[in-house]
């Protein structure tokens, strides 16, 4: 096999990548579990029918030619899902005895059959947390609350833009604007291209010159919720600006400071029902979004052929985008999780393994010199991956039972004990 | 959609067995890391001659048609990649600038279309842990050493038999057996059918009396290495006796106390070539083995046409038998990450949620209350979840900064300042 190549648009993930991607998922465990979120795995396979059912329950159709059909030995009709979502509509309609509300997580691989461009994998990640089974705007308030949680604790800060679908079907209906779904995937890019452009889009699609011009009386930039109040006759933007209110509410409460309202957030999914919201990185470091969802009352409901609706609400955290952050943020690239690399030195051998034994008690991170001569070579070895400090053990050493500590970074050498060693390197 | 189901052969792992699995997968994290091994992650999908060329390096050639395959818009020939052995050698036989010693571990689905049974799966997960590019006995005995400290971690007391390919294909030569594989297929079922068994199946194989009775002069239960060497006149199987006479000097060094040589132990893999060893549960619960490995030194080499051969040094975890040992021995279900669930009686839904708040600071796992009216209600909801504490909140309890902590398994209620709470819930 001379020729061996990856799969086309699917790759590895290396250990300096993989290092700083398990560092993202174990925070987000934690403090979704924090939370009160259950873990949940469903499988990467499922059946066609199931996949393609929600395009019948509102997402774009043109995904469907992206699905990768599998086929097992009695030909059934497979393919690996390209969300979470259509699996947990799955597993909440299968099993009817779950008690609501349901909190569960569900990070894993997803699979796209779409065009590679920069950035865009055929195989990617996918992190979700949703509450099924209630309406109350507590559900977006602990998923609110859990988001400033997350990237307080990976030290990424964030803003939350709040909005709800209801204002701006509100705002389209008291202006006279019909075609709502297209005016939002305008209104949307309200922030990439300004009123003008805004306007030149409304007006392409056939809204009125009065009609723009009254709806930005009402859209404008940084409004508040308060002002809009006073300038919204129609019922159901009042409804949702009431939802809003209670939100902010309770946010105050839990003292999550990173929400703002933002009157011109849709998200593009048709199929949110109520609420959206998307945090963006305030550093400038990104321009994309790092985490985005909202509510979907209808989804669920349309998988059971349920006749009363089942509310739902989610969030997505975008991987990659928070991955790409650390990265750029980090001093030092760590092919390796050790934070010790050791060497013995002469016949010290079994010495030199008790120690390092005794390290990886302490709770240090070691890597032993295996089949490697020389102390030359080994330090080019623990440099290449990056480990931070290596142990050298020779026959004086274990004489005074000590380690000489090297910090790769600075050179400098100290003669140390065990315990002085893990006081330093921890 | 009436008709929801599962494709077939794959499951939910459900929130109170997923709980488990990240426990067992976190510890495994942990232990690996604290042994210096990198985190990789290889695409579920592979091309299918990259999958294929396994069978050409000896694997047995019925699983090729277990291979589930994929196809994508092009009609490339792709498949889902059966375990995480063949990801490795392609990403080594790719990247020709590691470094070696290549020490990482993968934990990941895999994907076999085989017969359903009882416990098996089309899609399951694997957990590899290898060291490749050095022939030092060093890798065996830091693996070793890490397999001791996970099972320490995870509680569970095992035992690792070793053996060496080599001890077993030099008695055979000597005995003048020369149907070695065969040979070592039955031999290996020595624990489980006895000498009367074995003795059987050889007969059957074509093996004379006189070169069976021989074998059993050789192969007594619990024979040591000590004794062995003297019986051994064949220099494959002495040079087999000395790897593991240097092994088990380093396991002693490391205190490596779990591990014992066994003279019947071969492994079903063809592609073993030295050191073979397996870790079983020693309480009796779980039959099958929790762990198992070898030397593999020549199917790197055989990916990348490489002139010299590529040692290699790995083992593998099972990780549902082990999730199904600490299900056994758990107290209580939890279907919730929640230590802790929060019940706000009247109008306090401001101090109730700030008092949440302060408790998941603290680091308690806090589910809150949405959606559901009344103390009973709530308290069903609390108990059918197996989340062990419950805080009701009142007007009282907001005057006093005090919460009313209930204990689920006693029913015993006490007023308690937060600190107390957080003290009595970790």
């Amino acid at each position: 096999m001379k020729d061996l190549q990856l799969a086309k648009g699917v790759r590895d993930v290396f250990p300096e990548d993989k290092i700083v991607k398990n560092k993202v998922i174990g925070t987000f465990q934690t403090i979704f579990e924090r939370y009160g979120f259950a873990p949940l795995e469903t499988p990467a396979i499922e059946r066609y029918e199931t996949l393609a059912a929600k395009f019948a329950a509102g997402e774009a159709s043109d995904a469907l030619k992206e699905i990768f059909p599998v086929t097992d030995q009695a030909e059934r009709k497979l393919a690996l899902r390209f969300d979470l979502t259509v699996p947990l509509c799955r597993f909440v309609a299968m099993n009817k005895d779950l008690k609501f509300p349901f909190k569960r997580y569900e990070i894993g691989r997803v699979y796209r059959d779409g065009p590679i461009k920069l950035g865009r994998y055929r195989e990617f990640w996918q992190c979700d947390i949703d509450i099924v089974g209630t309406d109350s705007m507590l559900a977006e308030a602990e998923i609110l609350a859990m988001v400033q949680a997350a990237f307080t604790q990976l030290e990424i800060p964030i803003q939350i833009k709040i909005n709800n679908r209801k204002i701006l079907n509100g705002i389209l209906a008291q202006v006279g604007i019909t075609e709502k779904e297209s005016a939002i995937i305008s209104i949307d890019k309200l922030d990439k291209i300004g009123v003008a452009g805004v306007s030149a889009e409304l007006q392409e699609k056939g809204c009125s010159s009065k009609q723009i011009a009254e709806l930005f009386t009402i859209i404008t930039k940084g409004i508040t919720l308060d002002a809009l109040a006073k300038k919204i006759t129609n019922s159901e933007a009042q409804e949702g600006i009431a939802s809003l209110q209670e939100l902010f509410s309770y946010l105050k409460s839990m003292k999550v400071t990173v929400g703002v309202f933002d009157v011109s957030l849709a998200r593009g999914l048709a199929y949110y029902t109520g609420t959206v919201f998307e945090a963006v990185d305030t550093s400038g470091t990104l321009t994309c979004s790092l985490a985005g969802g909202g509510r979907y009352d209808n989804m669920i409901g349309s998988f059971m052929d349920s006749k009363e609706p089942i509310p739902a609400m989610g969030i997505s955290f975008g991987i990659e985008p928070i991955i790409d952050f650390l990265k750029l943020k980090q001093k030092s690239v760590r092919k390796s999780p050790a934070q010790m690399y050791i060497i013995p030195v002469g016949e010290v051998l079994a010495d030199a393994l008790a120690l390092t034994e005794s390290l990886r008690s302490a709770g240090i991170n070691v890597s032993f010199s295996i089949g490697k001569k020389g102390v030359t070579k080994n330090l080019e070895y623990a440099r290449s991956l990056g480990i931070p400090f290596v142990g050298i053990i020779g026959e004086n050493e274990v004489a005074k039972k000590k380690i000489t500590l090297r910090d790769m970074a600075t050179g400098k050498e100290d003669m140390l004990t065990v315990k002085d060693v893990v006081k330093k390197v921890f």
